[in-house]
């Protein structure tokens, strides 16, 4: 008999069926009548357990059992999707006699974060927790689909790189057969090399950075959705590009994600057609104006800056993304382009989410002699990046991209307190277990 | 002016349109007539330099340097793609003035592969490069397409991790803030947790494999393409998945990569609806008698034994797929589930595609008590797989699954001697750069 799914029993009304799954939630009455809550891929539905031999037959199982049920599929206005089955027959096919760590079956889990993560291999089939996951996945579909359609080629770099060359004290070190290897906290610079071959390349994959912070918002590694685009005209061109990006994962979220924006009562952001953008000197003197802080002259932001500017964005131009464009030349990495007109600030952004930064791009340097001036005049050696340079040595045109961190996307979307929350085995400077 | 690529010449005709890309050819004539193949992402067009003004703009241009063109489309049934460009007037973006390492406008690349690994920046620029990389990103986007068709939910799995579990040997370490951590050799573990969530997963994403090998077919960090799925009856069911999975990848490269399959002159492989399968000791039969030398008993097939195989599976069954089932237990991971009627051997597969091992599948154990014996039996302890074997302890449907080698699948598919030429930075134990 073929497997049907709880989504599925519409379709069978009157039908013998056959169904598996996870017994999510188990009420036995004193009458004997027994409540089967039945979980699979799709969904819940209930299963009304009567006649004493079944009942029988499933005496004993905790929640989280694994079976499989035969029964009849009956219309019942009060049941949660307008079916339940009834007269079920049962084969366990794993049975559970250990209470879980926390349950799992609530609308709310109530375990403290630590102790969730150090379950997480059953927390995480909490329907909610599920919904994280599944928003998370078509966030990096969405987010495919959409470059995709504008010509661009996945790329696969590599994540053992051979010299520490973006920023050498937060990388990881890796023995590598004697030698000494490091694990790429970005794919930077061989995006920036795919553009060469491809002009428009991307890549969803794990980064891995070794700073010591530990806070609510960062992780030691975590999944980076890069893009690098050629024959841009500048940065604005990036803004653009991430503008369609974001408005399209949102549009595919919409589409296809429906009953994980419900389950987790998402409020979509609002995304107009063109994001608001504010220069990097602008956004100072307004926070000074309208703040009463001075951080007129400083080469960054805070965090209670960028969540000033989010309020701002959102009364303003009812938009829960802004652009800061021109970040100081001194903040940012070698490989920046500077504002021709400006040149102590960037042709670079941040793209703040709800207050926060989401994204960091903007444009590079595209040829060999700005490099080596970009290098000599930070101190930094042209050995260190050589495999990198020589690109610029054979014709690179302008080029530029942005890295959005998924997890932080999925944390700003769904109002999550902890990133941690947003990926399915975090990683931070205490935690690598599960 | 919107840019044109040069796929789009023959929408044009007679207009004057702007195009950009890389000079890939540079032919001076002794008139003083140049002409130029432009590169860009869409492919290559011709364009007809007579003006001595235009001439004289691109003097001493070497290939590679990235220009700009405004010119006419004009019809010519000797062009490539029937159209080619006159009149142009050029913008420099990026002057080349130094000679390639070899040349990348012919077709076969005439460089020793360490010299073209060492220069892969411009050498993957080649069209015939490009190609191998375009089908790489299709079989990837083939893959998830089939799952994504069948409920399969996609997840990211941590690449660090705390314990050295599934064969301590050949991970590589990394310093983690003062405490020890490994890379991880595959998803496994994560992926059959998993399957305790969401039933049906897939990754695409790196794995990392510290073997001491110098092979042609081995490396030591490639792309895995992951499935593991719940409710099987055992291991045949995950072979028909794979044989949908591998008959799905060729038929959306057949839609969407004709122009690959063309330029790398591809064999499509005989791929018939349902794979043909032979049981590993009767394999080991058939060696003996057809072939004349006696491996039954051996634990493993050899390369030439794989070989043989796939020979017979052609010849035989019009199938350059070939699968060999009921691997000897001894020569499979502990989570492997036995052969219930011949628990000498395994519910576990190899797909041999072209008599090359391509995937390997199986069913695994789902019940705490087997895996607490198949521990104790390999004399492994519990502590050291504790966070994976609590899943067990919680209902696990029976599951299995499988893990492709993207490279080695298209080494396979296009014919490339060397694993190294399907990678575009690959690592080896010589080789961290670039």
């Amino acid at each position: 008999m073929e497997r049907v799914l709880s989504s599925e029993l519409s379709s069978h009304a009157g039908e013998r069926i056959m169904m598996a799954g996870w017994m999510h939630r188990i009420r036995r009455l004193g009458s004997g009548m027994v409540f089967v809550h039945l979980r699979d891929r799709s969904g819940i539905c209930q299963i009304v357990v009567e006649a004493p031999e079944a009942v029988a037959s499933i005496d004993g199982l905790l929640v989280e059992s694994v079976i499989q049920v035969e029964g009849t599929v009956v219309a019942e206005p009060q049941a949660a999707g307008g079916y339940e089955v009834h007269d079920p027959s049962f084969t366990v096919l794993s049975p559970v006699t250990e209470a879980l760590p926390f349950p799992i079956n609530k609308p709310v889990i109530n375990a403290h974060l630590d102790t969730f993560l150090d379950n997480a291999m059953v927390g995480l089939r909490a329907p909610s927790k599920q919904a994280i996951f599944k928003l998370s996945a078509a966030v990096a579909h969405g987010f495919r689909e959409v470059l995709d359609g504008k010509g661009f080629t996945e790329v696969a770099t590599p994540k053992i790189i051979g010299s520490a060359s973006e920023s050498g004290a937060n990388v990881f070190a890796i023995e590598y057969f004697g030698k000494q290897a490091y694990l790429a906290q970005s794919p930077q610079f061989y995006k920036q090399m795919m553009v060469g071959v491809f002009e428009r390349v991307y890549e969803v994959a794990p980064v891995f950075r070794a700073e010591p912070h530990q806070t609510i918002r960062h992780l030691n590694e975590y999944v980076s959705m890069d893009a690098e685009m050629g024959f841009i005209k500048d940065h604005t061109t990036v803004m653009a590009l991430l503008t369609d990006v974001i408005r399209g994962i949102l549009s595919y979220l919409t589409t296809h994600s429906a009953r994980e924006l419900e389950l987790l009562k998402v409020e979509m952001p609002l995304a107009p057609e063109s994001f608001p953008h504010v220069y990097f000197p602008d956004a100072q003197q307004w926070i000074f104006e309208h703040h009463g802080e001075d951080c007129r002259g400083e080469p960054d932001l805070a965090p209670q800056h960028e969540k000033w500017l989010g309020e701002w964005a959102k009364e303003t131009f009812q938009s829960d993304f802004l652009f800061v464009t021109g970040y100081p030349m001194v903040k940012r990495p070698f490989y920046t382009a500077p504002n021709p007109d400006d040149p102590k600030y960037s042709n670079s952004f941040d793209l703040l989410f709800r207050g926060t930064e989401l994204v960091t791009g903007g444009q590079r340097l595209n040829k060999f002699e700005d490099y080596a001036r970009a290098l000599e005049s930070r101190g930094m050696t042209q050995e260190a990046v050589a495999g990198y340079l020589e690109t610029f040595r054979f014709g690179m045109p302008p080029h530029g991209g942005f890295a959005i961190g998924l997890e932080r996307f999925i944390m700003q979307l769904t109002g999550l307190t902890n990133l941690r929350e947003a990926v399915l085995f975090p990683r931070d400077m205490e935690r690598l277990q599960p």
